[in-house]
């Protein structure tokens, strides 16, 4: 997880925009430590609503990854370099993809995804933004998983702009190499 | 707010039980800034289900405070000393009370209560205690609030024990005294 969430625990509102997160984009002063974060990733998985939401967003910005989009559709999806569209037993081809894989693996989101990652115990490392806002509704980062997890936190920082970053390593580990997931 | 939450914003299990904070209870080493807040505190506010689940834990923990308790049921419930219990309009009560006190208000919970007071705009101070943990379902901290509200974050702290405490501040203050709201 390397993911901005609001107080409330919500990743973008109700209709999926996250307008509320411009103001605490990457900005000349910090990038909150996502460019060392990228070059440490190997591969890019996301959920079809998350994938059809960055396509909205102009420019692929994922191109040197291997992306991987995960959906339960027919319909064709458009296209875009380096992406492979998945569909069926989500834990068997993470652990198989794992297997063939030293780098490390950032899941992107949204909220179903994460959910399906966090029940299958997919998830190694979770890192947090708290975005100092409330939003009253919209799509939760955490939907209700259905287990417990144990977690050790790790660096904590404060930004200028008053987000809080936080780490987190799932203290049940199964596997070695490491599940990542950032903002939609 | 000065409350404990999962990572997944929790304060209590389904069934309202917090047997998941006991090993992040105020220990010989810590107690997390406690004493000082319930120093500064001269009235204390809580739903009817925290009241019942406090009574539960046995000794009454806020005798020296006058304890206010939210209640829409009819039958009488045990009343502890310096209790009272009020019906009818939440948001009304709470601004008069201010009016003739100068000290601190505690909101200790909860989930129904704490609502209705972001929703009413009756909350300015939030301390929020994160337990490094995923629940995976219960009852929410910010349980679809329905507005937005912005915050300020403040000090922000973390524990050996892998709590992290964010303190917030709402941005649009209407009135100067503080409500604050506490673990259930």
């Amino acid at each position: 997880l390397y993911i901005a969430t609001s107080l409330d625990g919500f990743i973008a509102r109700e209709d999926g925009s996250i307008d509320w997160l411009t103001e605490y984009e990457n900005n000349p002063e910090t990038d909150y430590g996502y460019s060392e974060f990228y070059a440490s990733i190997g591969t890019v998985f996301m959920g079809r609503k998350t994938y059809e939401q960055v396509l909205g967003f102009g420019e692929w910005p994922y191109e040197e990854k291997k992306v991987y989009v995960f959906t339960r559709q027919k319909e064709p999806l458009p296209r875009e370099k380096n992406v492979e569209f998945v569909s069926g037993d989500i834990a068997r081809f993470v652990r198989q993809l794992r297997e063939n894989t030293d780098q490390d693996i950032w899941l992107v989101g949204g909220s179903q995804l994460i959910k399906v990652f966090l029940k299958e115990n997919l998830v190694q490392d979770l890192i947090v933004f708290v975005v100092p806002i409330i939003l009253g509704s919209g799509i939760p980062l955490f939907d209700h998983i259905g287990r417990e997890i144990k977690l050790k936190s790790g660096r904590v920082e404060k930004y200028k702009n008053g987000m809080v970053r936080v780490e987190y390593k799932v203290e049940e580990r199964m596997e070695n190499n490491r599940i990542r997931n950032n903002k939609v």
